[in-house]
């Protein structure tokens, strides 16, 4: 086996060019992987049969798809880390309270992936499910986590093609909206700058053990929402979660798991 | 590079123990990652070199967990199913109206796999959180499931320890529970056989495609839980699931985004 052992970076490097060809919507076939992962297709073909036996791969007639054992692995980086785990409870409560949809988003790169939604709007397409990736200045998550660093600590920005007439596209753009994020206590509000109708408002959550850095989030119709009472209701789940993180004792009750007595007691607007 | 065609299966063996060992709930040293998978400490050091470089793994000071790349490529595997995708509204819809923790969880090998949570009851932690597996028939998903399958196409079922002395222990006592589900229509009922205080309600969803064995559940506490009530919402929530899955028209309105309208239009009681 001492070949093995001489390249494994290159064995490696297919291997995940093959599972990363499968970032998509649909099942693809053995020359589409191939050509998508610049593998040799007899190459591609031995190695996708291993993955086959393995769980990571689903075969289907001719068309390969993602497999169970990739969810279960891939699902195993959001437990264990503390924020997504204390977030779980405090979304809930904020969606029973609200309706509205909320994500939990993380800072990776210059993008912010969405690492739970609980709700489905505006869509329950994979753009704004857990795994999608949106770029920081576009994204309310994004530019309440950058207001949280210093600007030599910021990613590499890019201001590609706007999505709507109100979407940020500059850099000044952006140091103006970081100044009103600071004057919200670090509140962040994109009103349909990332997709039209949409309003989406974000507060940061900053670890003491620097585990990563994690946004709270809801999303709803920019002509409905109270923007208020959001920035208020994001700012106090935002707090919670960190406490709840960092093992700081609670200012209030936890969340009661019936919404209907919240309601009764006249808890949402 | 003929050397590394030559040998890819165990190759890629190794890259997949070693993260096949990330399966836990903290971050491991390189020491205890080679004993775990069995890979030379030398070779396994340089495959999570390369898998810290591709973002498959992370590394801080002397530990390793999974990397957000994996998480990515995981959630793939739900985007792109027709169940799960159709599944996020329905469910979303259901923990607003009952307050009560929402699973959609699937049939793999004699095990359920949760694949979606809204809620953190019984508890936050992995072992009921999205990619955590329980056995067949010590769960109410499970043992739908079954009632679904003919006999000849079960998995080898195990019947391990019982965690209550409510759990369902042997092949005589799941055959008449089996009946009992086909009474209420196929929808079963766990109460504290897998978590004592806990009862678990759950439907099958089926779909044309043969894409997967799912099963939509509601988890609460067997003191407080209106059974008749639950068994009526998650039956109905269920079909709705399969008719959004299958592209059947829907028989009543969809989800509103806004509870606090169903509620003044009297909607849950």
């Amino acid at each position: 086996m001492a070949h093995v052992e001489e390249a494994p970076a290159a064995m490696i490097d297919r291997v995940a060019s093959l599972l990363e060809s499968f970032v998509g919507e649909r099942p693809l076939t053995l020359a589409e992987l191939a050509r998508r992962s610049h593998v040799p297709r007899s190459s591609a073909h031995r190695i996708l049969q291993r993955l086959v036996e393995l769980g990571w791969v689903e075969r289907k007639e001719f068309t390969y798809t993602l497999g169970v054992r990739m969810f279960e692995l891939g699902s195993q980086f959001t437990r264990r880390r503390t924020v997504p785990r204390a977030a779980v409870a405090v979304m809930a409560e904020l969606h029973r309270r609200r309706g509205l949809t909320v994500y939990l988003s993380m800072l990776v790169g210059a993008e912010i992936m969405h690492l739970e939604r609980i709700g489905s709007w505006p869509s329950a397409s994979g753009q704004w499910g857990a795994g999608a990736r949106q770029p920081v200045p576009l994204t309310a998550p994004g530019r309440a986590l950058l207001a949280t660093l210093s600007p030599d600590r910021w990613p590499e920005l890019r201001f590609g093609p706007a999505p709507t007439p109100y979407s940020i596209q500059s850099r000044s753009q952006l140091v103006r909206d970081l100044d009103r994020i600071r004057d919200r206590g670090g509140v962040a509000v994109d009103a349909q700058g990332i997709h039209r109708g949409v309003t989406v408002v974000a507060a940061p959550i900053t670890t003491m053990d620097d585990d990563g850095h994690f946004a709270l989030s809801v999303c709803g119709p920019t002509r409905a929402l109270d923007l208020g009472a959001t920035i208020t209701e994001v700012r106090n789940a935002a707090a919670t979660v960190w406490r709840v993180a960092n093992g700081v004792p609670t200012l209030r009750p936890l969340p009661q798991p019936s919404v209907e007595l919240q309601l009764a007691n006249g808890g949402p607007a």
